[in-house]
């Protein structure tokens, strides 16, 4: 495939990828890449609804079977936008047959089987595969990061991550919380600290009334890196206000938090304020585009990829099944499997 | 009087005072000083309105004529918080009756009756009377003139000022939006300089839709002062969103502005922010507070007046008519007869 | 006591405050009496070290020895702003004498200790004792419960404390960052919710290489009430960037926070934003007052006290027991001992 | 030239960009055109300094006259950044020879020779024509606009803008703080307004005496718009603390302002807040993605521009000349030569 790639940049020609999935991320996906991300293509869109596939590809070929796109000779690079529960196939099919892939996290349902979908693919089919954590290229996050590096506040002692959403999944439980949120909170705390998350607990403040049975909403998640802080991540699916993601890293000498993005102040019926976004696209759209474009150039160039990687998908899955495992022991405090 | 006040504090005697006015504003400073000024005692309180003068009492004497408290002879100061129309006599009769006395702005309706006002009661006479120009006491304010003061922005060179309200007074006109609403910048903004202003322009912006007939809302006034420096006063009675006042100091180092007063902040139904006052009351509560405190102790040692002085007063009138001259000359820029 | 109270108040006389410790907070609580409290009057200041004494008596009387200012007909009231190794013996003392009693956190060092006073002075007595926890007059946190009461964001689930401050005492222990500091958001918590804190936890975050041996800082409590809500407390008395008090309120439909207390907003070296206090007497001066004030107008009326109580104290006091019970057990979740 | 962009449509072959001028502006839209623009590709770079022109060329041509440039076959579409002087004939002669331009403001020194650009290209040549208003692209700007079409606030009256640098050119002249920095309001407002400005004013501040002679710095100069709206508008050039641009839209129901961009939060050192922008390019960074990324897909697709046209260039242009009249004549309302 890097030879196609290389060639395809050679001649300056377009990374012609593929969407599998015309959901709304697949959807977003597709728009983006096709207005914003310079060196790409879309040719091909998937999805088990062939009308959806049809409207995401806009012009472009529309498939109703993933395996179809994946084995189209016209598509380079696959994004991976499908329900949860086929992303590991589709990696392992889209590997095998020499594309980059984009997929979305989870990359798989269990570690187990993540792990499993890495012997499938091998060393060199890894090198292929990008996971999409897309608040490493938030620029608050980055921001964050750089100012870790520079020991702006001093070394880090604590991080304090907030994520709350309007309303959960209608079946969402109290382990989808984990796997489906908390998940992206797990992969920013040690890529910010870099230093890997090696213990957990789980902790249950009052559950809301407002939820159904066997979601436990809100959860309050503790991770412990090697490096010895301590990061708390409060989980809310279901907080109604709106959709709010904050992390506050507590260093030495200062502490520094992401702002509310915001572009307008509105003072009106008494009260002054900005808005919240309704769900996480809004919020993350100028983050996915940048992933994508990084993604795409990386692509181009056979560059090694600058996105999370399939070890740091394990890794963050791991640490969803620590902390699945607290849950289930009372909160006990339980190490991580790496 | 300054015997008697001075006898009063040497045994340690409260100062005993009348309120004249028992609306809103009477009747929040006879709660004020009941509750929270230490070294007053309210003894009267006079309104037109008998029932009105009985419950601002609370238990003390309820006069139905304010000449009347005013010859109490056991009042020994006077709050006059009465309809603007009769600010002049009251002053007038209770300064010739040696009370001390805080008179709510204005002194008077027009700068020529303040002017007689000052000669009916004298100089010593006008040691005695203060005017209660409260944002002098907003600790904001006081904040913004001792940074001026400490260079912390370096020498000013403009200010801007807004003053929002939810909805002016039914009959406000043009003219009332300056004399009893854009005063409150005539004074503060020389006091935060110490410079008198000289020079002025009204302009008027887009009249609101929403207010009646011979009322030009919003406004906005250019007040030059003697050192130079150009402040904007934006008067807006009818805002509608709430009771919004700024003030914002640029120096040519550096800009700094009040806070916006919260002492919470919101997440609720996809807004963040703060709530605004719906009027003036809650939002100078604590310097109304203050002043009235500073007055008491004031009167209670017989030293001067730390609120602003007649003469204080005399300015802002004299800036008012040169407004409301500008507004009559198609805005010309107009010079304060000083 | 009740008698002379009541006496005083119907001749109008002043609460005559004596107050005992001349240091930061007694001379501040003597300042504010004597300039900002109606109906009190300071007449005693008591300090081991005279000139102190004397200083904060500012013309009052001026002991060295506590039990002679307690001991004094001329003083009501007692104000206890001493050393906390002394607090117990001296209001076993003062409301032996029938004195009503105001006295800083903690009681006394431990809760066995606190427990021997209340048996010392008896029902009537603990009637005459009020505990120093101030936030509850700080006009934030009163919005805060209010707006809890009112159901403004729905059932709390989660309530965030931070409390950071620039450096803690040089011989600061891991247990006196539990009982001197964070004790404060063991009164604070429980009065928003109405409910008593029932079970801890205590957890340690990466230790700040900036703070002595012996000192564990940061440090993270878990706080569990009756009503199943959760609570997290992080203490931090080396932050050094600024004294910094924080407490959101996540409920079922909105969260609420505590508005940073500002009066002005500074733009400067390519920086905008607001000062934080060095320490929390100007953060929670006003409500020092507020308390101040409260206190003395019960004590004149006869009224039950408004403040923390000695049982609130004690409360609070069994949280922090029960902390460093699992600070000493590793962070394991301990039963309060009510 | 339709016809060639029509034909690089047809076949997906990218927009041919070569920029003049590799300045800093140059320099950021040929790194920007290369790097997040889709549909373009940067074949050439002029500038009058050999060195310059490489390295911001990168690979593609490099030319030192701007005209071999314009010249160049291979050359689709013009970018022009080059020194305002020479604007006016870079925009004639490329667009006689058939190229899409995108010139940065101003298109010509003076109106008279801005108006002489658009009868030297003629009609046809007008809609080869774009001018870099980037504010027009600015998510927060974009965002006020959406706001007000949508009666968020109701109807505006009164709209305040504010626009702070660090420190201006060392030559610049009171002229040329209108030429060169203000006439983005000039351009913003009307376009906010969807109303052309009809009169104008100049008013003078104190002028910073960190300034050097012949610069009047701050100034303020109001807008009438043909609505009856009043457009306040401060420039300071050498405002020191930081690149601060404001607007505020005040309605007839609200009002709504520029949330200050940032991305984290600091704090440190007694301070809580966040940073400001040396200049103008960090600020506006994403709205010249923005705005290039609209112009190139306008040329490839053959459509109007979304950009500002010459005769919004020439709209501003009038507005300052009826400025530097005002300026001219100690302030004196002037109206625009439309």
């Amino acid at each position: 495939m890097v030879d196609l790639i290389e060639a395809a940049a050679a001649v300056g020609r377009s990374v012609r990828v593929g969407v599998i999935g015309a959901g709304n991320m697949g959807a977003d996906h597709a728009n983006t890449l096709r207005r914003f991300v310079r060196g790409a293509e879309v040719v091909a869109v998937a999805d088990v609804d062939r009308a959806r596939a049809a409207a995401a590809a806009s012009g472009a070929r529309a498939y109703t079977d993933a395996h179809a796109l994946i084995d189209d000779p016209d598509v380079d690079a696959v994004v991976i936008a499908s329900h949860d529960s086929v992303h590991a196939e589709q990696v392992v099919a889209a590997v095998r047959a020499g594309k980059a892939v984009l997929c979305e996290k989870p990359l798989a349902p269990t570690l187990a089987e993540g792990r499993q979908v890495l012997r499938d693919i091998g060393d060199d089919g890894e090198a292929l595969l990008s996971l999409g954590f897309m608040r490493r290229f938030d620029q608050g996050y980055v921001a964050l990061r750089q100012a870790i590096d520079d020991g702006t506040v001093g070394a880090p002692v604590l991080i304090h991550n907030i994520s709350r959403g309007v309303s959960g999944a209608p079946n969402a439980t109290s382990e989808f919380s984990v796997t489906g949120s908390s998940i992206h909170e797990f992969d920013v705390v040690p890529w910010l600290l870099r230093s890997p998350v090696v213990e957990v607990a789980w902790i249950a403040p009052r559950c809301s009334s407002q939820v159904h049975a066997g979601l436990q909403d809100p959860q309050l998640i503790h991770l412990r890196t090697a490096d010895g802080v301590l990061s708390t991540c409060e989980t809310f699916l279901n907080a109604r206000y709106g959709y709010d993601v904050r992390c506050e890293v507590v260093g030495e000498t200062g502490a520094m938090s992401l702002a509310e993005p915001a572009r307008v102040r509105l003072d009106a019926e008494l009260r002054h304020g900005i808005g919240y976004a309704a769900d996480w696209r809004p919020r993350f759209a100028d983050a996915y585009r940048i992933e994508l474009q990084a993604w795409v150039d990386a692509v181009a160039s056979g560059a090694p990829t600058p996105l999370a990687t399939a070890r740091d998908g394990l890794a963050a899955s791991a640490v969803a099944e620590a902390v699945i495992a607290s849950m289930h022991a009372d909160g006990r405090t339980t190490k991580v499997a790496l």
